[in-house]
């Protein structure tokens, strides 16, 4: 009763390890919880709290305790990982950002006036373009305009 | 023939100015010289080398001299500002990829294997898009896949 | 017609000179152009785009030219200034927000469920309450709340 | 006897834990000792020493040992956690102090002169506000204003 | 009537300038304006505003404009200067902190309980006191004592 | 005979641990090895190599084992803690520093000519004083004169 | 089932110790696995996922269990180690780029036009070059360019 | 006479616009200056100093004045020019040293033993190598090793 | 067999640990591997790989088993460490470098050209100098001066 | 009368380019002063108050006027350069710390016990020491030894 709640990057490490062991993918965790793809992965890696339903299949699914569940349920602080923004797959993100973001921000004052796009009313969606160039990856950021309102 | 060319952020200021003086949009001047929107925002603020036939147009429609033609045309080295990825606005797009970008690696990795998506063989669309519930701003990242290849 | 707009550090010197050189508070400006006095300082500090109206009048209010007007009226990019967070005054809320803000994610999560208070549908409010203790600083964030909603 | 006092992140880390096990809340939590909400979940966090009798009263409820209570009573060291500034529900706090920061020190020295906020003579509030436009949270920092004085 | 008011620091720059060159001690000016030795040092540096009066004896003394008077009475931004931290004289007493800082915490708690020494309220002492094995610097920090207090 | 010497950070730990349940202050410890309050406080959390003697008789009034003998009496590193700098019982020392580190040196400067005050050959006074308004902490560093000499 | 996949850096640890403990050399264990030098160390170091088949004869030349190859094939998450960086050995390479970068970034413009030089499709090799001044390292980077394309 | 020697900085800017203006390559000026290619471009952006005779025929070759060649004869410092390294021309080159550089520090120890390669006694070399695949960049490093020796 | 070799830092600690406990100083174990002093210390301190016959020596007076001699032989990765910078004994190194650095860059480059002095054809003594005023320090560091050659 | 003091790099600037254009060396210079090496070069790049007939001497060899002599005379402030410590020729000062700092301060403390070696009471030397291999640099560190004394 007084352990406490087992960290949530353990529970990831838990469920990556599974998810490998069993050979399944994060398409076939996110059906089976019936979830939209990137959020389940971002879920399962602790950056969103999972609701207890779905937990349990998952953690039906891998053959991974209650703790884990206990520890997807909870709220997570989504804290900043500096250090995997180093990874290529992931800087490239990052990049395009330094180039194209005050690109973006011009683009959307113009179109909606000041303000931000959110990114907590907000979805990402994952795709794969096939392309005779080389396949390309798609990635769309979907987020409810917010204007600067006193 | 001795001073030196033109900053990019200082044709970018001019550029900005006359634009709005003039009360053009970005969307009007890309349409002009025929080129994407966003890449020629990026462009204009000096994120890429401009062709000198799409620089001239530029300058003529804001009635600005060739030394911004010069500077437009040079090739940029592209340094992040980190100063302004503290801008709301900006940092949005940064607080998502804090967010979902292990998860974006996870899916990259599960569809394509090991590799990136480029940010140099790479376009960015952006839109609006109506929705009752208030509109929406929707960037659409669009990259090559590239496989880590001896 | 080539001139760079000025930029809003220079405006806000210029209106901070004129000001003090006046003897208006910033509840005088407040008043003049009819806006809620928090914002109205953030606003002449270049934090917040000012619509043209209320630029002329504070600009004619202070003897301050059409540059002035002009910058004033211009989209901001709202960089946070790390330096000036060392003040001693500024350094104070910093300090409490380390000190509570782990503490406000708890509640605002318990009382809301998973999201945010928005900075951005938000307002800010300073007064003064007298306390023969010695009177303080009141100062009220209130922002909307956002949950996370994919 | 010569162990160590366990650390208040330890303690912190138990009381989580028994409170979401036991489907208690904060305002539970504070309504058993008597306290204020925000400084009790401050307080039992780790950010400030707890009343022998109160942190006697937390641990009996949550069914935590006395190595709990003795770590409560201890004097804290309050180091700033930069990690968890990025989290988005505290970030937001840390953006509106960018944006608003300047203005709060013109206006608190508009109507105080030089000097300060105190950060320890002071108090947090946190409140829900129905909106039809949305339910808000509302901060409200009290402190005593504390003038510099030689 | 537009010009932007004198910064602090070009306004220390020119009072520095003078009294090098008229012979004046820091001592002698802070007679002048009847006021403690290392305020008045520290305010003619720019980190307090300075009264009318006494701006206009400094500048009297010094042969300085009415520009300099009126950047010296302005309310300072007091940022904290990485940079000048480096310097030897001033590191010895960074260095201090750094080994005794946790002790003086410990103290002021054993003695006053759980709070700060303000530095609001407070004075600093410079003296320089006679020692057969080389003369010594003592300085002498007293600030009221502040608890935390709800 | 191979284990390493305990760290220093691990013999505080146990000294405060034995200290409190104890109920025995600082200023008790001082006086059973008759050494300055504050050097004892600073030695005893690892800022100074402590005598053998009186590491001795501190571990036996605490009830504390050789190994904490060890630790004690060996030589240390004095690493600076930026992280403890943020609490704002030290960190008031520090603002002070940030706002009075330059008059300092000027003064320094004025009274002995180019050169430090030593951090080596230096004391630090901690003392309680009554006033009226509030009781004060008064810290007095004294450190010797070093001129830069070649 | 359950334990988490052993981190590469442990796995690296465990083929380091094996592999100078058998007196192998990186050359013997890249002719063993048929495969580039640079890439294998770099692979088994944990910056490359290996091939099964790989992996596996690593593990039975190298006595090593199935834990190391699970780690060894699992997909890298790349991040910069910037403490190594500081390796004399390793900053001389830093070194020379920050000489040489600018040049190189200019030559690669002047060739190729606006663009970059792969890191991904992309190959290092290693060379000893013997001289009779002493003998030289030669490292030769060779990698794809990629131009900037919308 | 008094002048300060133009820095190194504005020279390089003079002579990239020239370049630039005249349709001049890099390797037109290596070959004027009977100097290799990269040793070039690196010296006349400033970071090596270039003998009398050659910064005077790059000179007349590109018509800029006697204090062009004043300042690139004078010794440089070369600092690393942090902000550059963002450029992904340039960071591509980064990203492959935190990948590789571990592996490279190892092959270098196995093959000649504890040492580093100089950046001193060093060259680089630049070229284009056709590949039906997509043309590559080659660079090679070529530095003489050093064993560390007392 | 499969056990990870004995961190550097963990070899240190047990060298440091027995050395004290069995009243050996530095130089005693310099004169018993017949190496030179400072090079002596640095490599049990892990910053040099240790000849076997050597590391066989060392663990034999100090009593200490194979893990520590094999530790002592690996070859080291130099990391930099910053946290014992701050050791004021450690610091002052570095702020003489700080004060006189660009000095010896000036004054090497006017004895010997531009070029380098070696920190790996290099060698450090450490000496005691009686002096009346006080016994002195006096360091030596003796490196091959190594001149730019392309 | 109201210009501000030359900024000591600015005269420093001046120096190097008056010594350069009449062809003195550092060693001339010191020689006209009667003053240290290293001492000279330090002073007059701004680290050192130059004494008044000194500055003259100086002032007069290289034809500068007075401002430069008023700005040499004046107290420094010492500020650490960061960006000059990634220059080659000072770097392998810092790196040779890294490596041998940690061996330096065991060193210190076995000979003298608790204490520094003092980087005011201090002086430098550099000399050419020719070698058959070689000829070297050669920089001696000789400062007081200062012991911890309360």
């Amino acid at each position: 009763m007084t352990a406490p709640i087992m960290p949530k990057s353990d529970a990831a490490e838990l469920i990556i390890a599974a998810r490998i062991r069993q050979g399944l993918s994060w398409s076939d965790l996110a059906e089976r919880i019936d979830a939209p793809l990137v959020w389940t992965v971002s879920a399962l890696l602790g950056q969103h709290p999972v609701p207890a339903d779905k937990a349990t299949v998952v953690c039906e699914v891998l053959g991974l305790g209650d703790g884990v569940i206990e520890s997807l349920v909870r709220q997570p602080t989504r804290v900043a990982d500096d250090a995997s923004a180093s990874d290529p797959t992931i800087y490239r993100f990052h990049e395009a950002l330094a180039v194209y973001g005050p690109a973006l921000k011009e683009l959307i004052h113009e179109e909606f006036g000041d303000g931000i796009m959110s990114a907590i009313n907000f979805k990402v969606d994952f795709a794969r373009r096939a392309d005779p160039d080389g396949d390309r990856v798609v990635i769309t950021f979907d987020g409810k305009f917010l204007d600067y309102r006193w």
